[in-house]
């Protein structure tokens, strides 16, 4: 598991030591001007947990199906159970606040077991949140049943997949294979490369997330320019509902009736648990080679992969960071010494004195067998070149690569500070990109202004790129406005999501929608659409049972506009209710503020 | 609109007098003796249309809304919007037997016009039928609704989208084009051409089908081995529904919650009407580069599409005929004449001598800008000629290309000699493929023993390729059973589709459910899957106006193994009913035969 107050492995940090610049270039940006840790995480002792509300008869059961290892209603497994690692989730709980709990937590080891609990579940009425690595930032794996029933509220199961990580068979010839859900990205990687083979889906998450979490949330890879996102990998699949289990046909296509792998992709658990898909793998690549490239401005770099698109030359990676971005990346290079440093310092003369003004770095990766590679990346820099990329070698590739899972880290070291950090990722077409892009930092830099003395930190990138467009993932962060934290938190949410849909972007590209994002499901798929979704869940879970207040609004005051900028659970409240309790929630912080 | 007795523009047939070997050939095959046309179609004037059910509410309200031009209630029209292209279509309306009509024919010239009609259809409860080319081969266009209300059966419109067929938008940057769904195939090449541009979707209906027909039944066209199906080039649309419209985002790629275009594409007209759509589209290719190439067998064919995919130099048109459609493409060919007859019999020979026996042409195609084309055929021909691929150059190719239109015609021609001619396809990974192909053939076979002297057809090509598999498309035919039609060609239909579902494979790869395909759907894709699909239906359409009867299989005793050998109204009933009108169906086919 990963550290109950923040992301990823307990033992470890953000490594600032080796970035002697870093801390610097952070304070100025944001104004911070004592290097103080003052708002550190509470003690674990002094974190509450609700009581549990466990419904005997199902425990009762539950128990006579499975084994004692499998079932824990202790407060140790709950809290961990609790929330996954968004700004949100994770300010609550540094302050020792737990909002709500699952009652009982379940590690199902195989399909068949996860076919009993959801039966039982259903008879019993009891709520099912699958878990898979809990990495999920939209509010997606805590407990937000509302239902009352005569007996009072519902028990909650949080259902965790980490026992059903097997590569289960291999078809080689078909370049598939099949896999269970509660697989981690280096389970199944292990696993696949141990015959030569890889899924090569790599999210930030990759470490600490699961193969069945990545399929209910349209998870994408790094990779995702070659392979796809993961919708793109599936091709079928097993989801345990609780009124039975849907099996999709393992065919490279079909045109029988609509696809039901995409009416389960991308359902987040309300409609059940998906326990085994069958993935399209690839050969592990003999070639893995990332480049890194300068550009003068984002607008060139968006031109070159336009063009490297468009001429069907396409890296399996590209990553474009836009001159914010860069600077962060700049400042977290280990300075260069000596000679490298005179010839470093000359080569920013030059770039400076040739346009490179605002520099963009654009780092691109290929894989895959040598041949094709290399035709593919001799014809792409050429084209990347043309633009007025100027090549930095490998080795910004390299550093890139070998840091790409330790930026998460950051985010606690700087929550250490009272700094709020967050993250805003969507996905526009060609035409619409650049105004997307700079709407948003518009935006963003004038609420710096508005909220206080204009300091802030905002810079973006694109991956994950399209024919038709590409994603766009915001980083931005702004000290703390101390006593209305989650008020400025949900202000930049509401901010950002609305420039997003207002200039023709989607609400996500593979952050999913959870909780925080479904006011906006209606803007985004039409009320007609979304009625499509809710009968599928109506018909699948006519008891609410599988993740409730997920993914569809709850009430019609959850629409766009009329979400608060409150904390999250005043939203479902009515407009009375919620002000009174977000004034509770306020003061709750503040008796548990430690800083 | 085409033939109303077959396939295609009413004033051509299939040319046989530049194929002088081919006709022998086929007599010989189906034990054919005379050369003499047994069962031509009725006259128009012979063909008995029942009579129009008229909602007079509604084509009062109807009429006040449109224009004159745009509603018919015509014999004509309707007889001409009663079915599709299946061999049982035509078969009936050869013999003068139309089973039912639609009543009216609304052919609406705008989305705001479907709007209009279908909130006009869900209120008077009159079912609506969309209508693009009516190329649809397995019943899904014609009318099949059962519902008897207290005023006796519904009226049924069918809604011919022939009016709206432009491209309404163009978006270069995003390679992106909206189009209306009753654009015919050579209409929006035409428009996307005029600007350079392509969609490159070619399914063997094109000259006569439309985009909303192709998105409706999740269509493939021959170059889809480089551009995916008709899904994959979706990136928003509008649906109209009795209830309300769907209007999906027009972004690249989403993770807001599951995808609701894969909810419509599919949905063949039984969740609404399919009125625009933004397509991703493509330069008009610099290069349309054909290759023939002539394998020792089939299975070395599928050694060398494998191993082009797992090297990523992948053709944008593969197609592998195999031994038996080989003599038939061989046979349709005009014989050589003088040095190039001896040179052609040379290669015969050697050919002979060194192992191809059973030959099997192979015709790959590549698209696409110069250089890009270029590595990749050269690439891949390398391959091809690594496992024995005898290249056939550049003729084979222009001649395929030449007449890949003009097949279905042939079908018209033979049914003049009475014979069943028909088609199967559908899709299975790599490691299923030959067990799928070798088990059908196998069947099919022994079924043209069992049937009669073994006389008959089959042969079968691979098209579009996939990284996990393909697709396998049998053509094959046998001389009719007289008096016994309608039995024969549902036994074959039967046999071939639960072979494909026993072995593995899809119910279909692209021509969709409709009617015919209906009862196996619960095995395609689950009894719990198959319920996600009524919920959705049962959401947008509560009346079951939108083409009633197609995709869901109608009554439990639809499902796969009840489905009977007989006329396909047949299974809609009660077994002993069944049984009665059966024999009425035979009674009126024997009253109806002019042949």
């Amino acid at each position: 598991m990963m550290k109950w107050w923040g992301w990823g492995d307990p033992q470890k940090t953000f490594p600032m030591d080796d970035k002697p610049n870093l801390w610097n270039w952070i304070g100025n940006k944001l104004h911070i001007k004592e290097n103080k840790k003052i708002s550190e995480p509470v003690l674990r002792s002094q974190v509450i947990i609700s009581q549990a509300n466990i419904n005997e008869d199902f425990l009762q059961e539950i128990s006579n199906q499975l084994e004692k290892n499998q079932i824990f209603i202790t407060d140790e497994e709950r809290l961990l159970h609790s929330y996954g690692k968004s700004y949100a989730d994770l300010f609550y709980v540094r302050k020792g606040i737990v909002k709500k709990s699952p009652d009982i937590v379940i590690y199902p080891k195989s399909h068949e077991e996860v076919e009993v609990i959801m039966k039982l579940a259903h008879a019993h009425n009891v709520c099912v949140i699958p878990f898979g690595g809990g990495t999920n930032i939209v509010g997606g794996v805590d407990p937000r049943d509302q239902t009352v029933t005569s007996k009072g509220a519902r028990s909650i199961v949080s259902l965790d997949m980490k026992f059903m990580n097997k590569v289960m068979s291999f078809d080689p010839q078909s370049q598939t294979a099949v896999i269970q859900g509660g697989a981690l990205g280096p389970d199944l990687e292990m696993q696949l490369g141990e015959k030569g083979w890889s899924l090569g889906h790599y999210p930030d998450s990759f470490e600490y997330s699961t193969l069945g979490g990545w399929l209910a949330t349209r998870s994408a890879g790094m990779q995702s320019d070659a392979y796809g996102k993961i919708e793109d990998m599936l091709v079928s699949l097993k989801m345990v509902t609780p009124t039975g289990t849907v099996v999709t046909r393992t065919t490279p296509a079909s045109s029988a009736g609509p696809d039901l792998n995409r009416f389960i992709v991308g359902s987040e658990g309300i409609l059940g648990v998906i326990t085994e898909a069958t993935m399209r793998i690839h050969r592990a690549p003999e070639v893995k080679d990332y480049k890194g490239f300068l550009f003068p401005s984002f607008e060139k770099g968006v031109e070159a992969i336009r063009e490297c698109i468009d001429k069907n030359w396409i890296p399996s990676m590209i990553r474009l960071q836009d001159a914010g971005e860069t600077q962060l990346a700049l400042n977290m290079k280990s300075p260069k010494k000596g000679l490298e440093a005179i010839i470093q310092k000359q080569i920013k003369r030059f770039l400076m004195a040739t346009g490179y003004q605002k520099p963009c770095i654009m780092i691109v990766g290929f894989e895959g067998d040598f041949k094709n590679t290399q035709t593919i990346g001799q014809e792409a820099v050429k084209i990347l070149k043309k633009h007025r990329g100027f090549s930095l070698g490998k080795s910004v590739g390299k550093t890139w690569s070998k840091d790409k899972f330790n930026v998460p880290y950051l985010r606690d070291y700087m929550m250490d500070y009272a700094v709020m950090v967050d993250v805003a990722e969507t996905a526009a077409v060609w035409s619409k990109l650049l105004t997307v892009y700079n709407k948003t930092i518009e935006e963003v830099t004038s609420r710096f202004q508005d909220e206080g003395d204009g300091a802030g930190y905002i810079g973006c990138h694109i991956s994950h790129t399209y024919k038709t467009g590409a994603c766009l993932y915001f980083t931005y962060g702004a000290k703390q406005t101390v006593g209305k934290e989650m008020e400025q938190y949900y202000s930049y949410k509401k901010l950002i999501t609305d420039t997003f849909l207002k200039n023709g972007a989607t609400l996500t590209h593979h952050h999913a929608v959870g909780y925080e994002h479904s006011p906006w499901m209606e803007t985004e798929v039409s009320a007609t659409g979304l009625r499509a979704l809710k009968a599928v869940k109506d018909a699948l879970d006519p008891k609410n049972i599988c993740n409730p207040g997920k993914v569809l609004p709850v009430e019609d005051e959850m629409r766009l506009g009329v979400f608060g900028i409150d904390a999250p659970e005043v939203v479902h409240q009515s407009k009375a209710r919620a002000k009174k309790r977000s004034g509770q929630v306020s003061r709750n912080l503040n008796e548990n503020t430690i800083g």
